[in-house]
């Protein structure tokens, strides 16, 4: 029996509402040993009042020393263990570009490669083709029509677009095409079980028509093909938690991992403080609202300390709109650490902090990564949290007599 | 493998004592956020005492966020995930009225209901009859016979009894007959599996005789039947520790469960005291020693802060009795938190003391929730107490060459 089982067999309903404010990459490091994080260079007063009030913890994102993708990080936030629900490469890229999959799709990462006359690949990215030449090329691969199958073609990024093939009998078990090396021509689609037959026939029937529409490019005239996967199938928060939960979150990826598990996305908020106005707007509704916001994240990408600070301030000055609504539970994380002295996800624990009128406040008096480790939550895996904020919402019946 | 394979195969035999005193819903809140808990309040002397020279921590019962009832609370305490050892409810029940369940029995958590002509349900509860008139009717139902089983009667409270099968061929996998709602009659006694075949039938039988026998009845002129359970299968403390072990506690339902992973019950004390005195009586003769005190749950349970702190101060009291003794590892801890704030048992980690000559000492100067988490023991669940104690007590193998 695993945590999930249990909320799923001991969540009851009431009245209360739980806000989960997720600053993406949220954790840091000092540039030196012995400096401050961004989070405790950042000036955060509204933060740090709730920590006094609050409980505060590391959050792990999946196991220590494992740094999470947005996928696995934002799972374990919403509950669901990352190692048990694994979603499909294709599957996540086209979540993250807002496209909803149906049940029975298969969805597919592809990359434009560059061939020579004798169908060898020179170039697995295509020269990093930038976005402006791609994205139209990969528009007239929507041209390729395959009876019986309804085919999706949307760019991603630079040498990065998605396929998705919908119809009758197909599955995701198909290996990648990308022989992972140059000056050898792709791997065929080979399926991995009998349901991916079809699929597999499918695919290759498409590399074959798609490289007669980029006969005619210079950089971009083929393909490989990676990630086949079906739509994950999650169980809801509705039937997890009892919860009818909003998204409020306004990049693509987001909203999609949201989707996934059962929220309503609700707004179309471009900034915080629009992302506020749609959680007031949307307040009597729903039970849960997750709150989304990127930039803790890209900033620490970038290897930007002081933006990372700056937007870390920005998260800080919206939490009164959050506060005088007065949620029963209100919790701010992050999916993952994106220090920006590693401009990369890592696996440090997340500064965590929850606030509820039952939560047992401990002695921190602000946010942060030092902070966190004398509070009361310890250091817990993400997957718990949720369990946490059902029972300080008085969600959660008694386990055994 | 998990811990209790690793203790079996590991421990090892000496003359170490060990005592566990749980004092039952330990773990509590403060009334106001930056105050002090029921244990902080308390003037606790001797277990500030005990803190300073030994290591603390706090035990999650179960998992993050969630609260176990009794039985769950004390498998984890005993060593014995709660969420692999699953008791049943009727077994459960049976347990807390001090029924000794054989193997093969059959316990059923009953309810008295009140019904119409039709037999229909009309109330559940039969109007929460209250004990004294419920008892005599409850052993009424003794004069129920169904040829080759021996059938118990139990009153429990209220509307509640318990009703145990003894015979050849019985399982305990039939579905529970309340239909959890009124107007309509109760559902039969399903069997879940062929071996639960012969229990359904009986069940059936037992109710058609049980509703004649109540027909002129008021209230109580019907039942339900829920929780059909056999004897938990637990291994026992010498097969998992080799532990000669013994229960030192007033109430039945503890001294069920300390029976089930094969503690004798030693002693009929009802006070604190005279539990210290059966401890001494009984030192030589077991390695192991688990004490339990009931009214920091109960008065918790009550929402009484003051009485809690006071209850709190009595176990306190009785510390130096122990410690005369000179047990090798002595823990104080709760099977749960009972913070009188929410008047419930609650997911709260537990305030949790090992002192022993090889624990390495914590800079912790007091005994409490805060305290607790500057502990040495940093957040463990439960089921890890034991390995520690032994471990503590010298009684750990080494794992691996």
């Amino acid at each position: 029996m695993d945590i999930q089982e249990l909320t799923r067999n001991l969540h009851v309903k009431n009245d209360s509402k739980i806000v989960m404010l997720v600053a993406d990459g949220l954790g840091g490091l000092p540039l030196e040993p012995g400096g401050k994080t961004e989070l405790e260079t950042a000036n955060t007063p509204h933060l740090d009042a709730l920590a006094q009030r609050g409980v505060q913890g590391g959050s792990i994102p999946v196991l220590p020393g494992i740094s999470p993708g947005s996928g696995p990080g934002h799972l374990g936030l919403f509950g669901y263990d990352p190692l048990k629900y694994l979603i499909g490469r294709g599957a996540l890229e086209a979540t993250g570009i807002g496209f909803e999959l149906a049940e029975g799709d298969v969805a597919i990462r592809c990359n434009f490669t560059s061939m020579d006359t004798d169908g060898n690949i020179t170039d697995r990215r295509a020269g990093r083709i930038p976005t402006e030449e791609s994205a139209p090329i990969a528009r007239r691969l929507r041209e390729v029509t395959i009876e019986g199958i309804e085919i999706f073609v949307e760019p991603v990024k630079e040498h990065r677009f998605v396929v998705v093939f919908r119809g009758e009998g197909l599955a995701g078990d198909v290996n990648d095409t990308d022989p992972q090396t140059t000056g050898v021509p792709p791997l065929e689609p080979e399926p991995r079980n009998a349901e991916s037959v079809k699929t597999a026939k499918i695919a290759a029937e498409f590399y074959t028509e798609a490289r007669e529409l980029l006969k005619d490019e210079p950089k971009a005239n083929g393909l490989t093909m990676r990630g086949f996967s079906g739509k994950p199938n999650l169980p809801t928060y509705e039937e997890v938690y009892g919860l009818r939960a909003a998204a409020i979150a306004v990049y693509p990826m987001y909203r999609g991992l949201a989707r996934l598990v059962g929220m309503d996305i609700v707004g179309k908020a471009q900034t915080l403080d629009e992302q506020m106005d749609v959680l007031k707007e949307n307040w009597d509704n729903y039970d849960f609202f997750f709150i989304h916001f990127k930039y803790t994240d890209s900033t620490g990408e970038d290897g930007n300390f002081d933006a990372k600070v700056k937007r870390t301030e920005e998260v800080d000055a919206v939490i009164p709109r959050i506060v005088e609504l007065n949620p029963t539970v209100l919790i701010v994380t992050g999916d993952h650490s994106t220090p920006s002295f590693l401009a990369n996800h890592s696996w440090h624990p997340v500064p965590t902090l929850l606030v509820a009128p039952a939560c047992r406040t401990d002695a921190c008096q602000a946010f942060g990564e030092r902070d966190s480790l004398q509070g009361g939550l310890g250091q817990f895996e993400a997957k718990y949290l949720m369990s946490l904020a059902l029972a300080n919402a008085g969600r959660m019946g008694k386990f055994g007599a």
